[in-house]
């Protein structure tokens, strides 16, 4: 049944493997504003005519309501875009749109552009998303847990502490992709195939009006470099990890034996002879989704490893790869927000295995170091309790004074000092002596949530700003070219 | 011949499994620094008397000079040292060394420590070979060369403007490396094994004791993330692919077929039978090293997804590939800085090639533009004008009017000016006229040279800066533990 | 202007992140023939009657012509086509296609037939391609070229040679994929959801009807294990970087340095002002989807890394991986057996760097050798031979015997037969000389290529054999099918 | 403190980042018998005398037991060796032992012998551990568990049929390995530099001497291809995500949430306040050294992508990922096998889980389908019941008649017959009724448990071969070697 796949004319395989415009229509806008920006100049420098202006800023503005035709023939939207142009501005007008101008700047300024609107909406989104974690974590500040580690039971902690992790982590995350923005938002318009040009274009003038923050200056650096391509995607790739680490906890919180947690009806898949289980699909394909990046990000570095300066078509295969991981980051990010607001949380169910598994432990070690014995020594001495008690299937606190100096044999330890750590000792209350900063204690969490809370508002308004500023110029940009045609 | 292998005691085989031993070298001061750090915190909290934290501080200072013995049957260096403390200061004191820790919050003390120190020294190496190109280009503002797209001749250049461009990568891969070094340099001391202790330690302050610019503050978040140390590795591979790209240009310039440059000895291998053959094995192993890197970064990301909350053992295995990306890039950087130093330039080859290949075409071009003509038109004006050259053998500044005549036949464009264009236009002529911002142009390398010159020079107080604070508060505690002991 | 996708309604993002619905074009049609084996096998094993077998296999039947709708709403088309065979058949018939099956097995039976048909095609194309080397080869046994090590010349050679090399990487290509489909020819089908079914189904009879070679028994072996796949993207990603090779040998040959070879025009993107050069974008693309090969096959190995048993969402991810693998690699080798069958080699200028570059050092060295002096001993001769020829600006050849006189004074050899060794020696007799099995003397390229041809011819009859035996098989159900509705 | 690197002599820093001499130690043995075969044929030949064999021989023979010291300043194995040699044969004799002889030939003869023992060795270590898994398999085909699918209960189950699982993907990772094996074991030497040589040895000899099964002809390919490399990597990486899987189902069981199995102390480190705790590290850190063999093959591959052809310096560096992935898999293989025979299965705990879930609502289902029910209604009605017990906090065997005409109330179903199913399906009725091949019924674990058996029998007699034919080979070698020297 293939035959015909290999029978096909070579030459659509061909034009097929060398042609991106499918993957173009993600950078159809940005191409138009582009080339606005530079059209503007051009006639603002006097290179081309008011007439050359009008008829090529007017034919671009009509293009921005079109669905380009995939299947043209066109090897890439620029080429696309040039030729409809052309087409209605005519040879004598629309043959001096790419005046001073190359596919090798061209290319690489709507990648510019499309890569920082999406760190934009990626900002926004892990804003919303870590307002999610504090707010559940606000409601979550006495919800009794086990803290894991090699995900065997640790230490008594809280959920809100455990959702404050993420949330910081997140917020690192965040912090990465704004200063990555810095890197992106820098104008490699003007630079022309790979040397610059001797026509006087004003490359200041092209940057303000796209709202940059900068030139990528040397125009061999500009047109050939894909180093801030890898840097977002690696960016991403951390942040996706970090989404598929708390994917894990609830795909396995979510199984019967753990039982913590119950994700919403619409963010699992039922299996219809088991109506009552839940699969989490959904956080199954953050796991897998997170491996995809993963190899977006080798796929970029393998790519650009080893390639010789100037542009080389190489790099037009990485396109793909840069939409796939925005996409799939906002996407991630909108349901994990959406998951935690809906998130059922079987607080019983927690609370119950913490205080069954002699978690206190470790609590009563910590008090006896307080009473001046070495922890190795107190350590030891709660070990010795924990294996008592789970012999004699009882728990700690229900050890007799004479099972207790068992336990302290070895040492010159009080028992009856022990004893009465361990009788005043329940999870509740290691859990308000539990102070050191950023620790599971009840008193960390009301400072941290507050703190975050805080934060949350003060990155707000910092990605506000940035959205304001690129809006403004691209308004600004169409009254320009409003006015003109 | 294998069969030994195969026979050895499983217990060996597995504890070679496990440890880390022979990977912790790289970290054993750093334990030693935190725990000096995290005893005097403990004596000033006082959770430990004055004679315990004498002994553990006195028998810690012992250990910096310790070679410490991979075969001694320790899994860590964590394990190793408090071992030989408690071994030098006795059960009493030394087994409060770890009062209120845990290896999980000690290791990834260790690791920050490492990598911000790292991130120095690469930074200080990164300035260091920046300066080399911008000191090269200064010698090479006037040497003619071709640039390239497709590793096709596409226009002419400068030697100098190449070098500024690979400048300003580089100088790109600074700022990320010093932005990174704000999120490694948080102290993560105190987090005890996943959920922070009751014992009233003061985190804040082995923080500043440790140079330290802030806390990593949730004890969950601080004990099992290791997105620095991706964000860390990731910097560093795309640093490589930069060195990478430099590599390959150098490989193919070394060539007979280009002979632009020629490397100084010290950096080839010679073939025994073609002693005046130079291979550049020494770029060829930047570019295998930084395939390497990428995979240290593959096996980091694809440790940590899907990684539980809490530490995991997994997690150890990363360390041998944060130790093997810093030295591949501190080495990496020294030796393409001397390569630059000592490389010699074969400007003639260069110039050479650039004048035969007819690369004026595209300045005729834009010439031509700035007589008001498409720049479309004058395209196909230049090609026409390239092809017969090429058919006919000889330069197109050789071509006769009625040769021009022909060229622009299918335009209404004047063959005169075309000539006059063509007589006037030469490859020097081009890089003078050549203004655009960034470009290639004569007047830009100054330019750009004395810009970066002035970075430079900021940076290296930038860096000088960070070291100073840490190098202090070193001093510091050093003078603390002296004071006691 | 990105507010709107944000203000999608998240139940539509949902849709968009669980489904693989565009995905699953490429295995509508394996779908629909594995549906149809079951049903037979249901029916032949008295579980349904021939009036359910006859509606269900019709329905089916329809829908191979069926273009699906990928806006439905389905989930995948697993769900997809049983609703519409339902919506035909009727819930009394219809119902039953599912009985004793799952989406667990059914996924896995589609990918399989999918990539065996794949290996198949790709198989085809590999033997195409090592056809046209040898092919090529044939043409070119007396065209001398020098042979580089470190993109350095190294030895004299011959063109011949240089392409059996690449038939050879590639036959180990075709060996390789040819092992693979052992693997993938295995029928998962009926193995349900994990752990196999009560209803008395025939899981060989299936697995016959469909071609494959045998079972994969265990059925949580058969449902949740992707190694096959893994296997697959493997072997094409080592496959893409033995094309990615000859792809940067060629590109660099196309530069005007190199100029040893011309790519036909229509694998060529020129420059509108340099029409006579020609830009290899086509090779470039076939590094840099080498890349996205090798990001697809980390992005599998990721996903499956410390996968849980039993089928797990996150396996859905990786499918379009595996389609753009398969792609990726039929378009390559059918493009690059064209670039070869067109290629215009420019013999002279190979011929020229030849002999121009004192190659014959090395053969000169090893006759000195055969004259019994030790090889390191002739290769310190041979050097000082060059490096003097080196110095005086003139071949070997040209010596004088007193300047060859100076090139042994360190060794007891007599000038005088280096002498007559020197002038006795050329690229040609030497490569007459090069007699060792496999070396690039004019011998062995006959001997070679009269083997390679009788290779191709048997593994093009393997090849045959399998697909007719799928073929026959797929043709024989059909059959059944038929006779049925 | 870092000062100190940054001021180490460039020439040492030089020699280290060319240097391969620290991962040369596992390759020195086979240096040493690929150079003796290389002198016998040089013998046999009459290219060298009998008196320079004999002294290059012995002197080779002496090495064999010689430490190599890797401060010696030789920047690889291959260069020392030679070096010692001529030191103990002298200049006369020691100087021929490279004789038609290139250390591009050189190092790739080595690692083929090495890569083809540790296939030797990984191929027994895997039949091993099936071994295990089948005999653990044995004890346990009554053994009752949930299997699982997204982690989720889903269908009850034999653990001897998920041991079987990992039986067979371990299989078909040695069928692989034992595939790729035919690709190693193929002598390149003899290819020399790049184009092989005019002295006339025989390769064919020396590649029966060292035991190879075959040549790799070609003398570029020989020297230049790493493919063979990446095969054997990628097999390696596949067969570890195998193990990783394990590993993660055996780290979740260890849970107490789960508590199925319990690692033999051995395998496990204990916390030191939870001595009953045992935490899984040595099967996380499998997964974690699992993501390092998948960062070593994107290294790798990332390597020899777009490599030009010949021997290139960037290949020297994947030699220590090879060996570390060799190490890796040989103790995880260990380890598991003995985890395997020491793991304590908590039979009681699997099965009260088992039939405390209505697991056998699918069981039910399908009793249902064989009344000649729809599959999709009988599924509706399996899972009616199933919400109605979950409802009522019942198991659905307690579900009284009126309770089950209500769950099929929309349905035309006799709710007799379903009472009638429902009474006589239990746990142990459901795993006698399964009966479809290769599923987790009773009778299904016997047919495999025999059928794995005869297998493992098979495989390891073809391995024994293969090791036996090269074992002769050597021991042939080493009497030829004696009766010269």
């Amino acid at each position: 049944m293939y035959r015909s796949r290999l029978g096909t004319d070579l030459s659509d395989i061909t034009l097929d493997y060398v042609s991106s415009i499918n993957d173009d229509s993600e950078i159809a806008l940005y191409d138009i504003l582009g080339s606005q920006a530079h059209a503007l100049m051009l006639f603002q420098q006097n290179i081309i005519t008011n007439t050359d202006a009008k008829k090529i800023l007017s034919a671009l503005e009509n293009l921005k309501n079109e669905k380009f035709d995939a299947s043209s023939g066109a090897e890439d939207i620029h080429e696309l875009i040039e030729t409809l142009v052309i087409k209605k501005a005519g040879m004598a007008s629309g043959g001096k749109m790419h005046t001073a101008r190359s596919r090798n700047d061209q290319v690489v300024l709507d990648i510019r552009m499309k890569i920082r609107d999406d760190i934009n909406i990626i900002c926004n989104c892990l804003l919303d998303t870590i307002e999610a974690l504090v707010s559940v974590a606000k409601n979550h500040q006495k919800t009794i847990m086990p803290l894991y580690t090699h995900l065997q039971q640790a230490q008594a902690g809280l959920f809100s502490h455990y959702l404050l992790a993420h949330a910081d982590a997140l917020t690192r995350d965040f912090e990465r992709l704004f200063g990555t923005f810095e890197r992106i938002n820098q104008s490699p318009l003007g630079a022309g195939p790979v040397g610059g040009t001797s026509i006087p274009i004003d490359r200041h003038s092209t940057a303000k009006m796209l709202g940059f923050d900068g030139l990528v200056e040397n125009s061999i650096d500009a047109t050939s470099t894909r180093d801030f391509v890898a840097e977002y995607v690696a960016m991403i790739s951390i942040l996706m990890t970090n989404l598929s680490k708390i994917s894990e906890d609830f795909v396995i919180w979510s199984t019967s034996e753990f039982s913590f947690i119950e994700l919403s009806d619409e963010f699992t898949s039922p299996s219809s002879v088991m109506p009552q289980k839940k699969n989490p699909d959904i956080l199954e394909l953050t796991r897998g989704k997170t491996a995809e990046v993963i190899g977006n990000l080798t796929a970029i570095l393998t790519t650009v490893k080893g390639l010789a300066s100037g542009y080389g078509r190489d790099l037009q295969q990485i396109k793909s790869s840069i939409w796939s991981t925005s996409k799939i980051s906002i996407s991630a990010l909108l349901i994990l927000k959406s998951i935690l607001l809906t998130l059922k949380v079987n607080e019983k169910q927690m609370k119950k295995v913490t205080e069954s598994s002699n978690l206190i432990a470790l609590d009563i070690a910590e008090k006896l170091v307080q009473e001046g014995i070495p922890f190795r020594v107190t350590h030891k001495i709660s070990g010795a309790l924990v294996q008592l008690a789970h012999n004699l299937k009882k728990p700690i606190s229900k050890l007799s004074l004479s099972e207790i100096k068992k336990s302290v044999a070895d040492t010159k330890v009080d028992p009856k000092i022990v004893s009465k750590i361990i009788s005043s000792t329940t999870v509740v209350s290691s859990l308000k002596d539990r102070k050191s900063f950023g620790s599971s204690g009840y008193d960390e969490q009301k400072r941290m949530i507050s703190d975050r809370t805080l934060k949350i508002n003060q990155y707000r308004s910092d990605v506000l700003q940035r959205e304001n500023k690129i809006n403004a110029c691209i308004d600004d940009l169409k009254k320009q070219v409003k006015a003109i045609i």
